[in-house]
């Protein structure tokens, strides 16, 4: 049984328990957004995840970090530090994106060492092992991929099962500034046109449900429509994808397969709250798993702060699961310090939601952190902060006349000077 | 005659046509909102400012770079550096909220080279002065530093008028975690506990009025009672505060002397509008000039990006002017990277915001670098970003082996592949 089957039964096994006392909420509720697909808990049933999580309907707000080698770039060993620093400081799920050499290496690897679920796109692999030339792909080896890796124990699958004939077609019609900046999407696009045959993963998308069914592999349905410039969002190819995502959604959940829809992607300030609605709306309540949004175009190089605020919203109005994005977003392969930039901004971004959606034991870390201020107790400070790293090394590298202040206002410490007696 | 009072007779001229023009509004709506306390254009009369800026209704949302020495860190080379890179990087307006040795030296200088309007916090001046012992403050010093910045040319003052004897009762009676962040509000709350007096900004508000209305300055309504903390936010002695800002505000307008309002500081995601509303509802739509706010009390170190996210959401409904913070707020003096990193969050936030709000000049710098993206015209990318010196570092310090895509991808270019023939 699949954990949706499992959980229409009723049936709390120990991940149920677990996640649901680590969230403060009901088993019962728990397993309610599950059979319900408000709700999914991403792990392959061969793999052992010794940090799950759980990701939808009243769960805090959980963050992504994308790894990975790339043609240009492709030292497994480097990739391997990013996932360590990334649990360390607080990930919840862990995406492998490779696209580099030793594709395969590289993600046995990550899912022998990840402590928290991993995700793919797969059709990466299959691109990868084609040597970029699409026209050789054959739909058997989109599916075949899928099995493989499966049995390799990863958690979720990206298919960008959405793009259509029928979405390609409204793309067209649309004028868009950017068409697709979806890599699995794009790859979707041209085999489509080269072949001219319909999306195999939507065509044949009880098979994709076969097999994740077969490990209870969660689906991370990709939007490879997703608008790539403020401009483009919120248009019709984007929601006519988001409309099959929604019937996809529908039959996976029938087949007890746990599903939850990628989102946008760059999107101004005041379309996010109708974007969470809108997949809310069209995807039966399904958990909604955003890039960014980025609220702007003009800040390469500060992405990652683009997407903090577009998250944060995201987040505050629904969203479940953020994507996070580096400072090297649209410029490069991220370095490790990119890494730490980006995980940092989402977790920022989730918890600023999650405070702000009423999160008392959230809200507990912040007041203890203000006591920590209040009493300029450094040490506790830092240990409170999301990355006591940072602002410790900061201090250290601006030593203060007196222990108990800081550089910035020296003697003249507000907080002091007001305990004066 | 004041420009308050030149707006209300009608006068245009040439820093309102110039000012207009820029913001593409008309000159007449300008003078209305200037006659009605809506809008600001801080500028001593006496001072030459190259770039002056409207803050207030109807404009692009402007920001602030706080600039200055401390007791622990006095380089005022180093402060001229990053009042440099902030006005190449497009600040709007510089404060020198400098607390160091020469503190005399350092405004002049500073005032001296910005081409930008510069403000300060008077009080600083004067407790630095009497080398921070509080006691030894006279009221005549605090009044007759204003004189003395006046006639030096500086263009607004951060003047803690709002904190008096009631609103310090208030406070007391609240159970906040921090009483006091201000740094200029808790000078005067120590001087009012120490003298038993009341707060002579408040008392002799009139003379504080004769001095700026004889240069034209703009008076910056301070918060002393802003929330240092997310626990406190929105808090009766903030609230008891912003009444008196507001009834003040009214009685400079009568005389004919520029104000806006200073506001928080820490305020969850959720109380971000309501602050805003507060605002413009109990100080009669004066502008507003916000602190961050920072959304999260857990994250020093990246305190330039909790800023964003709140400052982002405050100007998309209706605050003003943001005052930047940098990823060294609550640990040190920041250093130039600092600055320039805390800037561009805030000009990102202030982007963000203006774009949501429906501004067309600035969504097509959005537009235009869109295009350059799905061009791969790295160069034209650079010269439309925010920083371009940043993203451009980036991309060299990771050369792609195709000129056209960058190192993220690769071959796998998404843009590049759905180019394909």
């Amino acid at each position: 049984m699949t954990l949706i089957e499992e959980a229409k039964k009723g049936i709390q096994n120990r991940l149920i328990k677990d996640i649901a006392k680590n969230e403060e909420i009901s088993s019962k509720e728990l397993l309610k957004s599950v059979s319900k697909g408000h709700l999914i808990i991403p792990k392959n049933k061969i793999r052992r995840v010794s940090k799950p999580c759980g990701i939808g309907k009243n769960l805090r707000t959980k963050v992504n970090v994308n790894i990975g080698t790339s043609p240009d770039s492709s030292d497994t060993d480097n990739e391997i530090k990013k996932l360590e620093l990334s649990v360390c400081l607080g990930a919840d799920t862990i995406m492998d994106l490779s696209c580099g050499r030793n594709i395969s290496e590289t993600r046995r690897k990550i899912l022998d060492l990840s402590i928290i679920p991993v995700g793919t796109v797969p059709i990466y692999e299959v691109s990868v092992k084609a040597n970029n030339n699409i026209h050789a792909i054959k739909e058997f080896d989109m599916i075949e991929v899928l099995r493989t890796q499966a049995k390799e124990g990863v958690d979720f699958f990206t298919i960008h099962a959405g793009i259509t004939k029928d979405t390609i077609r409204i793309l067209k019609k649309s004028k868009r500034i950017i068409d697709i900046v979806s890599r699995g999407g794009a790859i979707l696009y041209e085999w489509m046109r080269l072949h001219k045959k319909e999306n195999p993963y939507y065509s044949r998308f009880d098979e994709v449900l076969d097999i994740a069914r077969e490990f209870d592999i969660t689906l991370s349905l990709g939007d490879g429509m997703r608008p790539g410039a403020v401009a483009d969002a919120t248009d019709s190819a984007q929601i006519a994808e988001l409309e099959n995502l929604g019937e996809l959604q529908k039959i996976a959940l029938k087949k007890g397969v746990q599903t939850m829809i990628e989102g946008p992607g760059h999107v101004p300030l005041n379309q996010i709250k109708r974007n969470v609605e809108l997949e809310k709306n069209i995807c039966n309540g399904a958990p909604f798993y955003v890039l960014g949004p980025l609220v702007v175009d003009v800040a390469p190089g500060y992405d990652h702060i683009t997407s903090a605020i577009g998250g944060a919203l995201a987040a505050f109005y629904g969203a479940d699961f953020l994507c996070y994005v580096t400072p090297s977003e649209h410029l490069r392969l991220p370095t490790i310090d990119d890494v730490r930039e980006g995980l940092i901004a989402s977790k920022i971004a989730a918890h600023a939601a999650d405070i702000a959606k009423g999160n008392k034991s959230l809200l507990k870390q912040d007041i203890e952190i203000s006591k920590a201020r209040k009493k300029r107790d450094w040490k506790k400070q830092f240990e409170l902060s999301l990355d006591p790293g940072k602002p410790s090394e900061y201090r250290k590298m601006s030593k203060p006349s007196q222990e108990d202040i800081c550089t910035m206002c020296g003697a003249y410490c507000p907080i002091k000077i007001t305990e004066r007696k």
